[in-house]
């Protein structure tokens, strides 16, 4: 089980996925259209809502604006490696992929996944170990892009690059250390690009399964990006690239 | 006076505005090679530092991971338009501004800060009224960047970018609704991109100062990126539009 919280993260389940849907409570005083709307997705979904005191939000949330909406659910599930390649076919001739390696702050995880729903990304690959869960804070700060996304979790990284690679899939490594400036990837084909974590980067082993590693120049003093915003400029470079080319 | 915590944001001040910088405090028991090299600095530039209790920081700190220090500060100021174009002349042939219309959030404003001035940014620019102060949140969040940025506040952006027109500067902005994409503008010359804020977009008055607007492909179900991250996406096309001219 597990607390969505906020109109838009609560609007995108109760849109996509209202079987997930338990319970929507509204904060009493917060009717307004927003609202409204939300408790028609829930009456459509088959899910109840009730009216609760504004005390009630104060003990049930202890992290993050809920703007007087929370949907208990149950819990969104990553899937297995195995959903992956089932569902391979859908992604057309480019799939697009984002590996998060030791993404562990909830706020970060959320962002990259916000991000990546909005790049047209087919699936996030994450290590079950050493990442963040899909918890209230993550899915909130995702605003409903978790609920899209293929969400896979992989017991060992490095293998499940290999087999990326296997599937013809270029794997490009974000590294700041990197001669290489994102700009210069090619993007033309099957590509999964591959985020570290913000204090210590590309663990070595994940660095060794990348087939290139690119850097985004940095100008100034700030020593790197937030993890969601360098995921943001390299994966819209990809968006470029392919859109440029049609 | 304010208050700046976090490792990398007590360093950025110690290191580059030292006289900004009025005591240091370290949490009992924190000690380790980062700590030390921030009592060096605070030591080289006259910046006295004591310990305190971890109940002191539970007290002093209402938000924000402070990591066991906090220099506490005389306010970093924001400047005036007449100093933007008294710098004009350090900032070369390609000058580069990020204005945010209506950023009221200071961990987007931090953000954005740290983007910006990754990116290479020259100056930002906020409205006086309606945007989010450079508050103790905001300094962390920008992770240093805010102490390297020259950040204008104006009275009336409206006026203010007409003037960035008049002095050449090329006015972009953000509008998910625009029929151009973010890669088909031009970023040769000297440029201002402008943010809006995330829920609602540009004002009008400011929108209608632009010379363009250019939307981020939106591909998934999310409405909208963080406006860090359609920043960082908007000023590295810039970065790479003039890396590969170079």
């Amino acid at each position: 089980m597990t607390d969505v919280i906020g109109i838009q993260a609560v609007r995108a389940v109760l849109a996509d996925s209202p079987g997930r849907g338990r319970r929507l409570y509204i904060q009493r005083g917060r009717r307004d259209g927003r609202v409204n709307e939300l408790i028609a997705l829930a009456r459509q979904g088959g899910v109840r809502h009730q009216s609760v005191e504004p005390q009630w939000f104060r003990q049930r949330v202890s992290d993050g604006v809920h703007q007087g909406v929370l949907l208990e659910c149950h819990a969104l599930d990553m899937a297995d490696e195995q959903a992956l390649y089932e569902r391979w076919s859908d992604f057309g001739a480019q799939p697009l992929i984002l590996v998060l390696d030791g993404v562990t702050d909830p706020r970060n995880f959320g962002a990259c996944l916000r991000t990546a729903e909005a790049a047209g990304v087919h699936a996030v690959m994450v290590p079950k170990r050493n990442s963040a869960p899909l918890s209230t804070v993550a899915l909130k700060t995702a605003q409903g892009g978790a609920e899209n996304l293929l969400i896979v979790a992989v017991t060992n990284l490095a293998r499940s690059l290999k087999k990326l690679q296997d599937k013809g899939v270029w794997i490009v490594g974000a590294d700041g250390a990197a001669d290489r400036s994102f700009h210069e990837i090619d993007a033309s084909g099957p590509m999964a690009v591959v985020m570290g974590s913000e204090g210590r980067g590309l663990r070595r082993l994940t660095r060794e399964h990348c087939d290139i590693l690119a850097a985004i120049p940095m100008a100034g003093a700030v020593s790197s990006l937030n993890v969601s915003v360098a995921a943001g400029v390299l994966l819209y470079e990809v968006v470029r690239q392919r859109l440029q080319r049609r």
